[in-house]
Order: structure tokens, then sequence, then C-alpha cells
């Protein structure tokens, strides 16, 4: 195997100054010999989710990047806005390590039968610290993939698959009978259509732009809404009285499309309500913001009565809540249907070093639909 | 009994008209015979809360009034403005009853022997239609006031003191362990100080005038924050850590406000954070909004983490949920503590014919602190 008796690796970093910057860069770390219940994964492939921009960036303005450094070894520089400081005070002046997720092959492994066994396999990691050569991780947090599976195809088996099955169990869970999506056309709402085909759920995809609209009914989505549409409060009624969706994942979060979807949601409950109550309708509609595309303030205009609520979800809090076992039976789907259900797609593989190079940062940040970048630490060194 | 015999009575209506106007009106209506299970209540005292002027108003500005009619049966007609049109579609053409609460003497009885022991009884009611002379009832819905109570000390057994302990209920059955509170001066904001008072519960007034501030600490109330003070979010910030309040419920609804709350209970949730989270406090916040003094859209800016919700908040649903039992409780503490924690207070009692005076509309229309009215449909009659 190569590498693997290696005993450093990059990994990249991100840390706030006290001058109100984020400086990104590359820094060698050791390679720790992994403990017996332990292993060493070679990273292969690390997506750049929009969960992970928000370690990277904290907030920083990358407009005002600036480049220094070497090639092997770039720093970026970014200024963070004063609304953002504030928000990234708890994390001034650590250097912390960024990546949710990844795969890679399992090149060193602690004395454990458990750590043995993975020796060799390729592998679905997550826990932080992925965006680097190596990965120390317990082996019972290994994920492995399939035989034939590369580590770019399983590279994305957590955030994406579990939050969309999270999103549907959820629903369940809370007693709605179908969903809305926005941003519906990424790669997470074309994992959630996948899903909701599969299971026979009802799902309302919510996209900006037409484009999006013919990418997913291609796939095969029934209801599409354009939100930039004149006709979109009356498509999107038609779609939630159709399907009896009352629940919404908004991953926009800023602006008034939160509060658009509570007021189509109450009248299509109201369509078929026999007589004027003036609280609204008695059916609960639930927006849960998961993301935040639009980091400005969410607008919501209460034309829907009063039985509604917004709040925020996040994969993690869902996990420890539904507990292990259930949990591992997600993920366990996951690595099944990996290049299936759950099969991602990306625009283009860049090393650390191009990670940090100004022109890629600046198509990535954007975290625009098919825009989606995958980090292959090793890419070059092998 | 005076009126024992009344075969008829004057009622408040309130009718959306198709030009986009409110028209309120009294009109005589028929005093029926009582079912066995029934009674006839001379309603003496009914309140003017902001949860009837929704209903009342129609979401008209009442400054467009206009009187027309006679002194006995004056007619006020009010221009509902476009964005509320639609929310009053679902009543046009309807001439509805208006009132929620009400207390009186019981002056005609139905043959069951239920009815018939509340005969000449005082008794406070609610559901609806209580601007009126006379309202009948079943017997099992009327809560008899304990001897000496006068009806205008019993109107409001109902909407306040239930709201006032639905939300201490609510705190507690959502697993939080003292509250915060908008408006915090009105009626049921002093009620709820004197609950949670005797009950030991931590509670966070927020008013918006020093001169309310200072009328709650009379009463004896630990934390009041003035949110019009340049130093409210450090003044809120304070008295949430010193009481852990992770829940509010706030009765204005538009503007800031409720994603201040939040962002001061995230702020205190942190003060004792040992590291650094990208998704903010795992301390699940909440405001529950139950009234709508600004109806203006809520505006959130999200900069409090993940761990955060904002929904509806109504008595009806809230006392549906605990069951007959659980209600009733709380309904005979109500009426066995109505003299002290329960009191209320009016401005002005008026009749039926005085509540739609332009000149009274003007004043309580405005649901300002220490304005409340008092109808009685009786004065002068008896």
């Amino acid at each position: 195997m190569p590498n693997a008796s290696a005993t450093t690796g990059l990994q990249l970093r991100s840390e706030v100054k006290p001058e109100g910057i984020v400086e990104l860069s590359l820094v060698s770390v050791a390679v720790p010999e992994p403990k017996p219940e332990e292993v060493i994964v070679r990273v292969d492939a690390s997506p750049i989710n929009p969960s992970d921009q928000g370690l990277l960036f904290a907030g920083a303005d990358m407009s005002t990047a600036k480049a220094s450094g070497t090639a092997d070894h770039p720093v970026v520089k970014a200024t963070i806005p004063p609304a953002a400081v504030k928000a990234a005070a708890g994390r001034l002046g650590q250097s912390l390590p960024v990546g949710n997720e990844a795969a890679g092959v399992v090149v060193q492994a602690g004395a454990s039968p458990a750590a043995q066994a993975l020796l060799g396999k390729t592998v679905a990691i997550l826990g932080g610290a992925m965006y680097a050569q190596y990965r120390c991780i317990k082996a019972v947090q290994c994920l492995v993939l399939p035989p034939g599976t590369t580590p770019a195809e399983g590279a994305s088996c957590f955030v994406n698959p579990l939050t969309a099955l999270g999103m549907v169990a959820t629903m369940r869970s809370e007693g709605h009978k179908a969903l809305v999506h926005t941003a519906a056309a990424s790669n997470l709402g074309q994992m959630l259509n996948k899903i909701c085909m599969k299971d026979s759920v009802g799902l309302v995809n919510i996209v900006r732009k037409p484009e999006h609209a013919d990418l997913l009914r291609k796939i095969g989505a029934a209801y599409v809404c354009n939100s930039s549409a004149p006709s979109f409060m009356d498509e999107l009624t038609e779609a939630l009285v159709a399907t009896g969706a009352t629940i919404a994942f908004d991953a926009i979060g800023g602006g008034t499309l939160a509060g658009k979807i509570l007021a189509a949601m109450e009248a299509a409950a109201n369509r078929n309500a026999k007589e004027y109550s003036r609280y609204g309708s008695t059916t609960h509609k639930q927006v849960y913001i998961y993301g935040g595309l639009d980091r400005g303030p969410t607008e919501i205009h209460r034309t829907f009565g009063m039985a509604w609520g917004v709040g925020g979800w996040l994969l993690t809090p869902f996990l420890q809540k539904i507990g292990f076992e259930a949990a591992q039976k997600l993920r366990e789907r996951v690595a099944a249907e990996v290049k299936t259900t759950f099969a991602s797609t990306y625009t283009k593989e860049v090393s650390l070093a191009g990670a940090l190079q100004l022109a890629e940062i600046a198509v990535y940040s954007k975290q625009a639909t098919g825009e989606k970048y995958l980090i292959n630490p090793n890419k070059g060194s092998k």
C-alpha cells in the first residue's frame, strides 16, 4: 500500500485572527500511531459541502480574499464583516481543521480485530478534519463501501444522504404525510427526489431557475415550482393540495420564502374548510431551516393563522435523537445504494492546495447548484 | 329575577362587506328556550380583549371608521386595507357575533338538575357571542364564581387566566425551567407575574416603557427589561443567565423582538460554553407568538445557531391537548383566585351601544397597556 508508513500529512486549517480576518493555510501534522480500536484512512475524496463552508470561511466576505504563501503552501486571508465577527468570537485564535466527511483507503490499523479487518478497505468516514491527507478514526466509525466503489463515489455518504433520509424520517415522526424542499435541484435535493420516488412519499420541489426545474423533471420529479415565476404561489398551493405536504425543509433561510410556504400551506388547508375560523386552519404547518444560502433575516408575514412553526434543523441532533441503531440502518442503506439513490456529482476535483486557489474559491464559495467541488488531499502525491 | 322572561336581546355583530369594509351593528335576536342541559345567562360584563378585536374589526383600519345609525342602534363602517381583505375572505357576508368570554347571572334554566342548580348563580362563561344581553349556553360550560364575586370581577376568567396558566404549563411540558413574556405589563402579564411568584417560576418581563417597568416592579417582578433602552440586549441576557429561561411568549409578533430574544438566549447559553461549536449551542430556544400587537412581518436575524423555533401559540389547541380534566383544574384555580391572582382592571365600562361609539373605539382599539374596556350589555337596562 503506498504511503502506508507516512509519518506526516498535510491538513487544511482555518483560523480567525483578532484583526477580524480568517486565514486559510496548509500545515504538516504528524500521522499518529493508531490505538487498538483505530485506523488510519488515506483520504482520497472529501466534498466541499455548504455545511463545511461555515467553518472554513467563518462568515468572511470571500470577495476580499488575498493570496500569499507558495504554490504548495498557499495562504488565503479574507475580511470578516463586522456582523459576523461576533459570531466567530468563540473560535478566535484557534487553528481549526475542516471537512465533515470523506472516503479513502485504510492504510494502517490498530491491533484490535475490528481495526485489522478494515486494512485495505475503502471506507466512508464522518467527523471533521477530513481536508487532510490522513485521518485517524475509530474503526466503528468507518462505513465499509461495497466492493468496486471508488473513494470519489463514496465521499458524500453522510451529510447529504443522512440529511435527506432525516428529512423523510422527521416528516413521518412529526405526523406529516408529504414534504416540501427548497433549493431542490442540489445534490441533496436530487437524492431526496430519488428517496421519495422509491419510498412513495409526496415531494414538492422549489427551485429558483427554469433549468433546475427541467433537471428535476428529467429525473422524475412530479411537483416542481419555480419561486421566480409570477404564478409561483398558485402553483405551490396546487402542489400542496395534491400532495398534502405540511412540512418543508428550507436550505435558503433568509428572505420571504419560508413565510410564503406557510401561507401556501394555509391556503391549501383552507381549500376545503367548512367554516370561517378567525385563527386560521388547525393544521400545523412547519418549516425547518437547515441551511443559510441567504444569510439575511428570515421575514415572516404572519397571514396563515396560529398553527405554524419555523425552526432550525440539523443532522447531528436528529441522529442523536433516533439513536445509534436507527442511525446505523440509515447508514447501511446509504452504503447499499451509494451508486444509485445516493450518487453525487462534482464539477471538479482539486488538491488541498487547489482548494485554496482564489479562482477555485470564487467558484465553489457561491454554493451554486451544479458547482460542487471534491477535494482529493492525495491528488498527485500517489 | 329581572328580565327572566325577556324574549329578545341585543347582540353586537361584525360583517365584512364585498366592497372591502367591515360593518359593526347591534341586532335584536330572540332569546331561545333553553334545552334541558342549557341555561340562559344575562351577560353583565364582557371584556374587550385583543383576541376579540381580530374578529370585531376584521383587520380594518379603524382610523377610517364612520358612524351612522341611531344612538341606540349605532352602525360603524371602516375600510379594510387590501392586505387584510384576503385574510377576511372566509367570513365575507356573514353577520358574526363577537365576544369570547363574559360573566353574568343565570336567569333561566333547562329542566336538567345540573341546569336548575345554576339558577340565580353568578357564572363565568366562554364560547363566543358574548357581546349580547343574553347568552344560551350548556350548564357544564358555566364556571360558578365564589359567593360575593361580581360579574365585573369574573368577566375575564378564561382568556387571560388560562393563557397565563397555559404558558407556564407549556414551559414545563416542553422541558424549560423559566420563561420570558413580552408586553409584560398587560393584564395578562400582571397575572403571569402573580402566578410565577406564587409557583416559584422564573419570569423575565419585557416592556416598552419605563412606567410599565415600574408598574411590574411594584407588584414584585424580579426581572424587567425595557426593549426601548440602549442596554436592552445586555440586561435581557443577564436576566436569562439568572433565570435560565429558554422559552418566550410574545404578544407583539411583528418586528425584530422575537429574534432578539433568541439571540440573547443563545448568548446566555454560550456564557459557560467550553468549546466553539460552529452550529451554536445545543440548547433549544423557543419563542411562541400568541398575539399580534404589531401586525407587520416577523424579522428573524438567525445569529443563534440551529437549535431554535418560532411558532404560533393559541389557547384552544393547548386546552384540547391537555384534555378536559386538566383544563377543568386550571379553571377551578381561576375561580378560587379570581379576586387575587387573576384580578383584572378596566379603564371603563360601556354599554353595547357605547362600545360602538367612535370615541371609545379610538381608545380601546389601540390595545394600549392599561386601556382595557369592559362591556356591560345590560348597562342601564336593569
